[in-house]
């Protein structure tokens, strides 16, 4: 069985308006699925609120993957990827063992910051939470905020043409 | 060696103002100290990201216990007290074995939803992180939001009247 | 792309001795992978120790369903099953973003107590980690320790007659 | 409120036999408090096994700065400090809040390896877990394992002479 299925499910919304095709807007979309283990879990019965920053980090890890792009050998390049800053909104609570849909969702162009806009859904498709990080590249070597990679800009240019 | 130093270190600002002294705004605010893990920290060698929803919960339950207000003693009389919200704002790393002090304060007097406010600092008096959190709490029998228990509220009453 | 590729991958072992074919032992069998996440490494940059009790319980969680049995449906079902005892011996560290695999084996048939044992590898089939552990199912109305329901036992029952 | 209550509290056992005080055997003990954190706990109501290997690290931790040692200036020194097994053996729960005392024992003079054995009990005093882990230390420079630093083995030797 496979835990992970993970596509890009849309790229952009279009309107049709006086006869014309309207591009609206543009974004990077991604979905996989994660399965909430049991140490996870509180004594409420519900996912704890400190592990979405957790599936979060997956969304967005398969995302870039998906993409060609690895978290991980950005970082072995020399960049940093720190978390500036975190929200979360939390509608219903997820249980042991289901199967979580993350939405992972890119609006805006990466620069020296990248946006990663989170949905999480049950398998009713009932809407859990809803969340956001800004992750700033870093030099390592000058410990200053920079430019991602070359290769990181043009996997995202696709979808913001 | 004491690891939790608690107190209330204010409850209300003070200005003199045309020979009067003008109460400015309530509050109360509470701090203590945790020791970051080992198993806390991630491969950039700072704290992980998700850990400070756990700093958060542990500045709340202490500034609760604080005011004679056990968390779980609220849980087992009938309350849950899932989190609705938490923002956090990372401003610079925390490091394996530092002695973090947590600022809590909570604004406004707590009714259906109480809200905390946290600041956490590194030895060197530099603020980390900021966040805050809203709860509330729900009677487990109906699953509906409700008002806290009285004792609750009147805990707090010292700190806004 | 799939995360979790699960096959149950032998059940028993054969030599062929004086022209018969002999049983050896009898043991179920089943593997799945499981992708690091990033929480999960520790400042040396090394999958946290603690974080393996994490990898077993999905190691064996997941061998339970591929037999068609929901470790959530046995707890709904008045069954509580605590972890007895647990070991594990770490033989080489596990990075970020490796995909390890989780061989989990049960040895024997399962009863009051369920045992098993991990064997965790990296990609290049290094063996990073050994452990084992020992739950009990326990009656959640008389808190005593139980017979599992008769269909984990049936499930088991090809692997051992 | 003080959270960690650390002390030694005792080194050797001492026996009367024959007219005469016979010292035993020796060893290094020493014990401190933790409080249960929220997200420590699983659907269960249970501290979740996997964090026993973190309050077993802060036992650990907390023993050996009370012997002037820290734990990350023996990592900063160029020494990594790998566990290279961990067992542990669970009673009895521990619940939400409880303030747990973890006792650790150091039975032998560290050499290459330091071994460690943990015991926690609850606020009734109350055995609930038992565990042990050895740890290594290896060079970081050589990727082999090494003797500690000399003020390492100094820091032990009252305890063993």
């Amino acid at each position: 069985m496979s835990e992970y299925i993970n596509s890009v499910i849309e790229n952009c919304t279009f309107v049709r308006a006086f006869g014309h095709k309207l591009k609206l807007f543009y974004m990077y979309k991604f979905e996989n699925i994660i399965r909430v283990r049991y140490g996870e879990t509180d004594r409420m019965g519900y996912v704890y609120n400190g592990n979405y920053a957790s599936y979060f980090e997956v969304g967005r890890a398969e995302s870039l993957r998906n993409l060609g792009i690895s978290y991980k050998k950005i970082e072995d390049e020399g960049f940093a990827l720190p978390v500036r800053d975190m929200k979360m909104r939390f509608f219903k609570p997820a249980y042991y063992d289901e199967a979580l849909k993350i939405v992972t969702t890119v609006r805006e162009k990466p620069g020296i910051r990248i946006c990663f806009e989170y949905e999480i859904f049950n398998e009713s498709q009932a809407l859990l939470t809803k969340g956001d990080t800004t992750l700033v590249f870093v030099n390592k070597k000058t410990g200053k905020p920079d430019q991602p990679p070359a290769y990181v800009i043009r996997a995202f240019e696709p979808f913001f043409d």
